[in-house]
């Protein structure tokens, strides 16, 4: 990495569950320094005494608003990955961000990079392959069956071959048990495994003559987002406006 | 190996398809001899000519119980992977052996010993974890879902779960797109998958608190019944009277 | 389940980050109930007031012996997790149990069901295909390489091929960049993978003529432990003496 | 797919193994018309007396400069499998392109559609991952280990973490069995399994804090080179020049 000054980091929501990772990825990346923690009841401008460049933002949807109006106003870059942001609320950001040109904000609803990657590639590949099923695996506790990303996967993965002009899977199968062939989310067919001893895993197949192509996500602790937080942070600095969705960030 | 004598093998059906690739295989190893190749219009009399002590069939179901009586009643060991056997034909085998207790019949509906292996595994295992499911995924030529096999694997591990006093696999699901969580058979969840570049694969994922335990199958071409077939050929005169399935000689 | 009286259960070294984590398991199993805690400083005559049936030992070897000696002696069965157990010790538990013949100790190095199940189902089939080959991933942080499972993994599949007279895997490999073909353990081709995200997981291959069985086992978290041992409280007080390792739990 | 009239297709080299495996794709796909076949022996000058517009050679290093002289000053594109194109060969059929600007000619080592994109994800996630190890696994009459395939992946993992300044993977490795941590290329860990019942398969794994992303390709005939020739025979009428390796077409 590069001999730079490290980037100076705030945490918002510093005493709950996230906030603490958070806290201990930023401690422990040589590149960046922790030098605000502020948690319900502590004063914002702490972030600016302390010379804070980018403050990382997992509270509640009640308060999510103020905390970035008062960042963007004073010059801080933001991560956030509070829930809660319909289109007026990216709206309302981007207007005030227009005031302060030189400021980045990132949103996302998902810092799982692995999680991320894995529909990007799903959907670059899905025009090549004559056949594609989604295979989602959950602990037993998910009340949603398909998962959010399977749904979201199913669907970049048909617009894809949509646009390609490519045709459905082939599927022979005339005589099927209620069921068998799992969900179809816009044509693409999905299996949900629930199962004690997994947490979050999702698999891609592809397939065509004699080849198949399989891009598997699993994710089995609750701190998988860090490394995407971190990513954010890095990059936010160098991103003025609203970017939503880390996927930017990728590259790709 | 042994140093003894190789087991003189004859092939009935040696024309078809699959007959010329169990002939390939007798010849290839090196404790078995192919002595004998006999097809529609030869003479079934050209075994015991040719000091045959094994005959494989894989030949029809209209002729299968003409050759089995011969062999019987020859002294001539038989394995045979010809369908068609109900509990009426299986008897009527059992009669002839009768007469005939120094000989060995076996009869199979699949030699494919990794596909035996599994659903013996799969329901070892049952009665100690969780969660379970079965995945099966085949090439999307395929007329039924889920595949026979998979049936068959559901309902090993269901008795050995119900034998045990196992209740059913937790699942929360409360919202469902219908067909996500698979076929329910025998109360396991089983998923198919059609996909182009696959032949014919199965799953089953057995789950605790904190591990996986997972057995696959992948079989990836026609003549994956040939090491099974090539077991009993080795196995059969030492099991006289008949045997059905090549569980037995498994040793499990 | 039944509805019989639920089995009273103790645990020692009920504080240690282990020994919590058997008491909740026990406290979430309604075939069990937890009667007795005990850590260091505590009296281990409170197991008897309370009528314990069964007491779960994780503690350390300099205790262990001491403990065991007070529990046989009390007519308690013992499922014990600390490690430190020679054959002089299990001589000297032998001993003990001789006075008290219905007194049943469990001692095993590993509770993990999957990982035990995993390897006596590769001794198993380990003589049906003409390849093995063992992975192992692990957490970055691991020491050795290989893991001391695979080391037993590869022992059992190399003296189950040796009994049947299998020979080695086929390799035609003439070219190697050192080290490509993995660590060669009793004949058996291992492979060490260490990568963050992991934490224990193992695949043993099994190959032949177009077909494979696979068999994985992935523990991800530190309780993995726990179904083993509660299947060891469940199991102790039918099985009277010394018991060693989980296996003749699994009735394989 | 279109409405418009199909491409006139002809294959070099069309009585050869893969050559029928060519013509028999081409003319099951609705948009490409087999109109020349052409063997050792058969005259070029029949490709254009058929108006053929697209030609497929896998023909041998000795001929293939000859056909594509041919070919070029015909006007006709060229898809081409043949081995042997160095820099001078490469260098000779741009001096050819120049003189017919609208030519397209493809020149591709591998056209398996999987192992590419495989490749290309990997390249793509190297950076956002700590870790990064490779396995492939492939029949056991394979001379040389790690894989051709294996050796390029790893050294395009290598370059990409090179490039975003990520250092080596972690690895607290410090008791290791000869072998059992696999190859070095380039800085990334490559495992070889050679096993009965596999033909060709990769699987690449990348892992952060609580993630891993697992990309994985599976080859199980010889004829998973036919969608890659399509995909090039349906493109090449629209890339004049010439194209080396099927990337460029995959839009990534």
């Amino acid at each position: 990495m590069s001999a730079a000054a490290p980037i100076r980091v705030g945490v918002l929501g510093a005493k709950g569950k996230v906030g603490r990772a958070i806290c201990e990825a930023v401690e422990q990346a040589p590149d960046l320094e922790l030098v605000a923690e502020v948690d319900h009841g502590d004063r914002l401008e702490s972030f600016g005494e302390a010379g804070t460049q980018v403050v990382v933002d997992f509270t509640h949807p009640d308060v999510v608003m103020d905390n970035l109006k008062f960042l963007v106003s004073n010059g801080i870059h933001a991560v956030v990955g509070t829930t809660g942001f319909d289109d007026t609320r990216l709206d309302t950001v981007r207007s005030w961000l227009i005031e302060r040109p030189d400021v980045g904000v990132l949103i996302a609803p998902n810092f799982a990079i692995g999680a991320v990657l894995s529909m990007r590639f799903a959907e670059a590949a899905a025009r090549f392959f004559d056949s594609v099923e989604v295979i989602e695996l959950h602990h037993p506790n998910k009340a949603d069956a398909p998962s959010g990303t399977a749904y979201r996967t199913a669907a970049l993965i048909s617009e894809a071959r949509r646009k390609a002009g490519v045709g459905p899977s082939p599927d022979a199968t005339t005589t099927e048990l209620d069921g068998a062939r799992g969900a179809d989310v816009d044509g693409v067919r999905v299996h949900s495994v629930r199962l004690a001893g997994l947490v979050a895993h999702q698999e891609i197949i592809l397939g065509t003559q004699g080849e198949t192509l399989t891009i598997r996500h699993d994710s089995i602790d609750r701190n998988s987002f860090a490394p995407g937080v971190l990513l954010g942070v890095r990059e936010i600095g160098n991103r003025p406006g609203l970017t939503v969705g880390i996927d930017p960030l990728l590259d790709l």
